[in-house]
């Protein structure tokens, strides 16, 4: 499986999707966006942070982990860090695979282990 | 909820993503693509037919079911008829919600019901 793993403080502009083989017949994409409700709060953005050696380490340890139950030809991953406004994505995810199970499942589990498993922070504040 | 249904013999090329509401949380985009392998033969395309005013009317009811179930704040949904070759698009669907959750399991829904409940077919020859 080929991995390309991206923080960076810029917005997020994916490239189009280059089909990694001809045995690809699902590409599932998934864009996580700052929502103006958080609980009670009205936000303007969040600000994220992260340990980016260890957070590149973690991640692709556990994208290689979910491939063994979900096979992926593909997966490219962008985090953007920094202060994040409303309306814009924090996170971007694009899979690729054979069959369209295998890319739900594989986008569904790494979204839920990134974050448990990553040192990324969020703060609903730019720090001062 | 929005949404937006097209039959079309040209090649799907989505428009960039518009946000429906500052509550959107979770965009995700499915492709289903082409592959040459189809049990043990090889193919060099599929060629898609629908009856669409029939098709147009059932996904539209369809899609509203799965909304009351998983709510989705617009989806909108592209099938292309006609000749369709190896490693090109046949099917995009984008979602948009509040939560991924609701995003994931609408379109993984919307696939299989498209599947077995729309008057769309597909052949793997061109016809004559």
């Amino acid at each position: 499986m080929k991995t390309h793993i991206l923080f960076t403080h810029s917005p997020l502009f994916p490239t189009p999707a280059q089909l990694d083989s001809r045995e690809t017949g699902a590409v599932a994409e998934f864009w996580g966006i700052v929502r103006e409700a958080e609980g009670a709060l009205t936000l303007q953005g969040l600000h994220y942070e992260a340990y980016i050696p260890m957070a590149e380490k973690l991640l692709s340890r556990l994208l290689h982990e979910i491939a063994q139950i979900h096979p992926c030809h593909c997966v490219e991953f962008a985090h953007r860090l920094g202060w994040v406004p409303v309306g814009e994505a924090s996170l971007w995810i694009r899979v690729q695979s054979r069959h369209r199970a295998q890319a739900f499942a594989f986008m569904a589990e790494s979204i839920t282990r990134l974050k448990t498993d990553v040192p990324v922070w969020k703060m609903i504040q730019r720090p001062l």
